[in-house]
């Protein structure tokens, strides 16, 4: 559907005004048949963000569950009053997933089988990935300043073992010989997606860069090699390079947080917001080992005011796959049958890394399975789940989660893409996106050649190994909205900025989409000079881009253009 | 439906267990088939929680939405290239609800009109109430710490403006004169629903009783008449009262923290969790307001490190309305037009009020209107919005929101509701509700007379005025799984409980439903002794209520339990 005059579609809120009379029933149905060409149109043409729209199958199997509020209020562990609820669906899921990354599935058969503690908790989440990472760092911080573990037992002074304390909000206080030992800090890459920056700011977690500018400004020089700390660690090869954290840079600061006494939190990618890239997690992990070890940091003993004590990590390792987490574990199957380029190896990520391992992932369900509204998955391990603060909760099913009440039919939307698709079915699509994404480089490259044949300025095609996102340059407003492509600037001085899209190939991307992108890019129209975007397209630059820029450059840009 | 043998419908994880090799469509098509009847039988009986099980229009009118991932990402005033959105729908719902309480919709058409910063600002919640309570309660946090708001115009010393500050996450520090006047302390009630408590741990924001017990020990007995600070203000009458905030109470404490120079949070309730109960929100303000007057927290000057100042209120009004903001209005209508009982008039809670007035509200969307998954909407006014913290949200639509990728279904669910219901269908509706309640606990007090008259304990029916909901003794396990009851353990002794449930008379319940409680009530087989609950049915005490009882009793019981 294009509409008659050559224009994009659009709803406008005059369509859908409210009032205190309500509307009537031709009114309404008229509104609403707007909104369906409107969302179908775009979701036929959907390239720029992390989405997959293929969602035939949620129509089709799942509409029953619209006319029932399905509620799984709670630990998914543990079935509430509240009957409306798919925890059974919920807790295949979580098997699933937790098979899918390595570790065994939850089980909590008797109080006191350490092995059970090793087991996978976790939840589906109602607001998809920032509530799991804002979530995962609430963990985080809790367990690195002494708060008390769910899991019994605690070791009390005399050797016996405690039961639940009675004051759940109670902290350790740091050992004598560490006062650092509660103050955790932050690290996470230039390239990591806002929502993180944003709940550690939620969470009072202050970042490394925060911390050693006030309280080791003088040791900057020496470990990162600029005059003040940076907020984030530096990515490989700053904005050229592929969207990954610099391991080199990362080990020097955490070596020297670590060698004060601060516990660290660390969070790591797989598919960085605008490039895709895979962060290294089993790469950061072997590096990081040893400085662990040398700082003491892989067990310290935590004393509760009870006098019970349990042994922590100094660490908590929170893995973000929002997007790729997902699919990894399908791309390297994939690579394992050379159905795809065996080099790089796509990384490892998950439980089966060890000493260090990691504590927490988040995976989105709305990005890859597909899902009509964000949605996702939280894991941990047992051991690592600390008591809900409120105490009211304890009454009955524990309030384990973040969220209270929980969306019922997210779960039933993964639970009927697991059971529909084997791992067989995962690896041939994957790989299928996988080549989707190479072919459209490949093409949008042919588009370039012929731009720079022409004395026109190129495309700038990229595509970060095994990334499912391909950038290229921005093209004119109509295209950008026309496939809902995201959009970056990145500064090129102090005045000038040059602006990028990308696009992913997720699950629904057709070859025939792909043509139509590249056929309207070879357009007249396609590309207005750079100097046209500054004026008329500042805001097309968009919320989920993590601009690759200088941070403080692109406020400077963001500024101009005058939001408020 | 009920099975052939007469026990309840039950799902187990063996119908849903997922495999790598995924399920034949059979096997899929016969668990969805299980799902299916079993989400049925408990949306037909549903009585126990807050919520609206009529979805018979989401389910005939927006099924079409299943097909599209819609995401209404950032904020919802400015339109993202993620094309697939609902923000018009989001937009004409906002607009409702800033009429329906009170305050003039969102208008941003000029940088420097003071008016406009009164408009309302707001969001459609992904996760429910929950998240709108943590984001509701982060504002307050740094709007009392002195960070920088999102409105301009900032003044500078030199009484010129300026524009937005570029370091987002910077604090003012507190003047010489008041070291705590950025140290906010929280105040809630004893019936107050456990997300707030869980909020104020997530965001460190200490109740008024930790920092009582840690700084002002020796004031608890002047001030609250107990040996140290409770953690939460008492309930009016206490476990026998009607579930409201003590007012008495309250102003003792705001006033000594005040007199101390700390800012105050203030959490209300509209329905408190388990009596569903409305605290006198203007009655509580108007006593407040010489407190606040008295300490001079009315207006404060904030002077942020770059010299610019702005003045705030010291203190932030969050009305957690989960269940009654979208029914009370309607209610107090119904009031006006003698549809109800005029006395005791139901509270005015919004934007109307004034001096001191409200900074913020809440209400989920799946308690009244009615919606298949939990969502709301949490609003404000433009003036009491604070910058959002990642300064890279800042490149284009801005991130104000709590969950950077949002359901934009639920807009229009909501959007669908209030286009299908005038002012006038809803007087209609929530009186019908209302004299549900009514008539539902007459019925319940015959039966507690029948049971008397038989020697028998009683119900001990209980419902508090213009609630919707009813409170009376727990039933045996199958009368509580069959009408999804919630139920609460109130102490009665050291080592005794007292279990009651309660239902609660939303849109969707009918007559026939509570004819079919009542004759269930009335068999031979509904009310075990009080000591088998304690052992058979202690688990049936569900997450969502909050006890009435002395915390540390309840939790002392539910410790018995042995949950872990």
């Amino acid at each position: 559907m294009t509409e008659a005059n050559g224009s994009l579609p659009s709803i406008s809120d005059a369509d859908f005004a409210l009032t205190s009379k309500g509307m009537s029933g031709a009114e309404r149905t008229a509104a609403l048949k707007k909104l369906k060409d409107y969302l179908g149109y775009y979701r036929d043409n959907f390239l720029g963000y992390q989405v997959n729209q293929d969602l035939r199958s949620v129509a089709a199997d799942l509409p029953e569950l619209l006319k029932v509020h399905s509620n799984n209020i709670g630990d998914p562990f543990t079935d509430s009053n509240l009957m409306t609820h798919t925890k059974p669906l919920e807790r295949a899921v979580l098997a699933y997933y937790a098979e899918l990354w390595g570790a065994e599935p939850y089980r909590n058969t008797s109080a006191n089988d350490p092995e059970e503690l090793e087991t996978a908790w976790g939840y589906v989440l109602s607001m998809g990935s920032s509530e799991g990472n804002v979530y995962g760092l609430l963990n985080a911080r809790d367990y690195l300043t002494g708060k008390y573990l769910l899991a019994r037992p605690h070791t009390l002074p005399d050797g016996s073992v405690s039961g639940v304390p009675k004051v759940s909000l109670a902290q350790a206080e740091p050992p004598k010989d560490n006062p650092n030992a509660h103050s955790p800090v932050i690290f996470f890459s230039h390239d990591t997606h806002y929502s993180v920056a944003k709940a550690a700011h939620t969470l009072n977690i202050p970042s490394f860069g925060e911390v050693g500018n006030r309280r080791y400004k003088a040791d900057a020089q020496r470990v990162m090699g600029t005059g003040t700390w940076p907020k984030e660690v530096p990515s490989t090869g700053g904005d050229a390079g592929p969207g990954t954290i610099d391991v080199d840079k990362l080990v020097k600061a955490v070596d020297f947080f670590g060698g004060k006494g601060h516990p660290v939190v660390l969070v790591l990618n797989l598919g960085s917001t605008f490039k895709g890239a895979y962060d290294d997690v089993e790469g950061v992990l072997k590096r990081l080992g040893p400085v662990f070890t040398e700082h003491g940091m892989n067990e310290r003993t935590v004393e509760q005011e009870d006098g019970t004590t349990d042994r922590r990590n100094a660490y908590w390792i929170h893995v973000d796959g929002a997007l790729g987490a997902n699919y990894l574990p399908f791309l390297r199957m994939a690579q394992d049958q050379k159905l795809v380029a065996r080099e790089p190896r796509v990384p490892a990520f998950d439980f089966r890394l060890s000493n260090p391992g990691i504590h927490s992932i988040v995976s989105s369900g709305h990005k890859y399975p597909g899902s009509p509204w964000p949605c996702g998955v939280f894991m941990t391990r047992r051991k690592y789940q600390l008591q809900p603060p409120p105490l009211p909760a304890y009454v009955g099913s524990p309030d384990t989660t973040f969220a209270g009440s929980r969306n019922g039919f997210s779960a039933a939307v993964l639970w009927n893409f697991f059971a529909q698709h084997s791992y067989a079915d995962q690896v041939t699509m994957v790989v299928r996106c996988h080549d989707t994404a190479v072919r459209t480089a490949e093409a949008l490259r042919k588009v370039d050649e012929k731009l720079r044949a022409h004395g026109k300025e190129g495309l700038d095609v990229e595509l970060s190994p095994h990334s499912l996102s391909v950038r290229f340059r921005m093209p004119a407003a109509k295209y950008v909205r026309k496939y809902s492509l995201a959009n970056v600037a990145i500064a090129t001085g102090h005045d000038t900025v040059k602006h990028y899209s990308h696009l992913f190939t997720m699950p629904h991307v057709t070859d025939a989409l792909i043509k139509e992108l590249v056929a309207d890019l070879m357009r007249e129209d396609a590309f207005p000079q750079e100097a046209e975007y500054q004026l008329e397209q500042a805001h097309l630059v968009t919320d989920m881009s993590v601009a690759d820029a200088d941070l403080s450059e692109v406020v400077a840009v963001a500024m101009d253009r005058g939001f408020a």
